[in-house]
């Protein structure tokens, strides 16, 4: 329990996971609203939006428009996701994002060739194309991500030590393009994790990559987001992907009622209650969670934004 | 980490929970199909009804004929919820149910004003009176619980100095009447606990009472009741109340959307997962869990039985 961190990095994904996934069709404005929302919150980065092929991902057609349109403010970094180059050069052609190169595998061979077709030494050699691309874009390279690395619904169970190599791979695929990788993300793309499998997975990694900076991006669909936050917290993880209300999913994980990403109030409620810094002011974000709820019409998972903070709860019973 | 327990006790209060804020009505006999199922999952308690003020809680007016018509199952006790002596006087009537005494406080007194009103001073009181009636009946007392113990959202933030003290009282209580507590149940009515209260709170009372069973009521309200529930694993608690589908809530703490108790089959999943045991076969329950939401008309927080058992799919993967 010694080992929490003080102050806690948030990556905000609702606006790219969301909309991945909505039926929609969610007006272009909107999604703009609630970018735009995101940013008066404290939150320093937001994933704005997907470039990716709009015949298998209809909800991101708008991506190069909804880029277009938002007003940025300073301070705030915004990012895209891209799965290819080219997805990369729409996100280049837009001159208004923070590119960030990544170095992206996938543990399962099966989950990758169902989410991108490519095998895993395809998905290598991929990665070192787009390598070559961030560098001839002037584009830095700093972290790397690793997908399933908790489990996968299509080749079940990951061991530690697949996860383990495939940082390996990473870091040497790094070293060769003389990089230097400083986070890897670990991913439980298909909410595989227990508080237990993240303790052992990160420690694994920790011990054979003492020095490398973890990352941790959950999925909430069996209910376990905030256990394995808090799991994560407890070995030292101090940076979250996270997405406003619960937003989103994965449309190719092959779960009925995919549910999204940890939600980003319900994790800053808890890191808040535990005196562990955001600079994020919760009580902007339970607006904005229950503005994404309007946007997409539905209820969405987060709790928080019902029950309500209870720093303001405690003001307003010291008042009375 | 070291001191996860190997088996955990799992008291099923789903029914009695989710039936009291149901709008309803719901019909008797479909209360009856509920806690008949949740006895084939592997469940051995299971809180059936709540004998309270009908005029209070509606959906508990036909309490009595609940407990006339299920069909008990061997080797699972069938428990209730009585407030007063009213209440109790009910129970002993249906002839039909596993009567436990218990002692119950509260640490908030402004929340004991609103739920049962009373101040502090008289709710001991009553609770001697309780004893004596007990007694009478020949039911033991071996059991006390502290509502509030986390926090209150009319009192605000509850000192564990304050837990500590009032798991004391009851032990002196129970020393007073000759009676051997062996459990304290610490409950988070309010939903304030988060997984570092649950530790700090679990500890200060262990710390003092060191050959006290401690057991833990959690509700999901603000999404943390996984993590608490992690948390108290951690320390060391192995008696869990739980609601399947995460029905039900309290209908007097004032919450807009009062969410329930932690979901039984998400914390059966947690637990399974771990390789931790409960008896409890977690496809039936899920079974149940959808069945609990067909029988409220409307959906229920529980993640699991949407995102399904992670054993299933270890065995469809291995078999294909």
């Amino acid at each position: 329990m010694s080992d929490l961190p003080k102050k806690v990095q948030i990556n905000e994904e609702g606006p790219r996971e969301g909309f991945q996934i909505e039926k929609g069709p969610i007006p272009t404005d909107r999604k703009v609203e609630l970018i735009e929302a995101l940013a008066e919150t404290g939150l320093n980065q937001i994933q704005t939006v997907s470039f990716v092929n709009p015949e298998r991902v209809p909800g991101w057609a708008d991506a190069d428009e909804v880029v277009r349109r938002f007003h940025p403010k300073p301070g705030v970094r915004y990012t895209a996701l891209w799965l290819n180059d080219k997805g990369f050069r729409r996100a280049v052609a837009t001159g208004k994002l923070t590119l960030k190169g990544s170095i992206s595998l996938t543990v399962s061979e099966k989950f990758l060739l169902r989410n991108q077709r490519r095998t895993l030494e395809q998905n290598l050699a991929a990665q070192q194309e787009m390598i070559t691309l961030f560098k001839e874009n002037n584009v830095s390279i700093e972290r790397g991500s690793i997908m399933a690395a908790f489990g996968c619904n299509f080749q079940g169970d990951i061991a530690p030590s697949s996860v383990v190599a495939m940082v390996g791979d990473i870091l040497d695929l790094g070293r060769e393009n003389g990089l230097q990788i400083k986070t890897v993300s670990l991913a439980d793309t298909m909410a595989w994790a227990t508080p237990q499998s993240i303790q052992r997975v990160v420690g694994a990694v920790r011990e054979r990559f003492p020095d490398l900076h973890l990352a941790l991006h959950l999925h909430d669909t069996r209910g376990m987001a905030i256990a394995n936050a808090y799991a994560g917290l407890q070995m030292g993880v101090d940076t979250y992907d996270a997405a406003v209300a619960g937003l989103g999913g994965c449309p190719f994980a092959a779960h009925a009622g995919a549910a999204g990403n940890i939600c980003t109030e319900d994790l800053v409620f808890m890191l808040q209650e535990m005196g562990i810094e955001t600079g994020i002011d919760l009580d902007r974000l339970l607006d904005v969670a229950r503005l994404a709820e309007e946007i997409v019409g539905h209820p969405l998972p987060g709790k928080v934004k019902t029950a309500g903070n209870l720093r303001v709860l405690r003001e307003k019973l010291k008042a009375a």
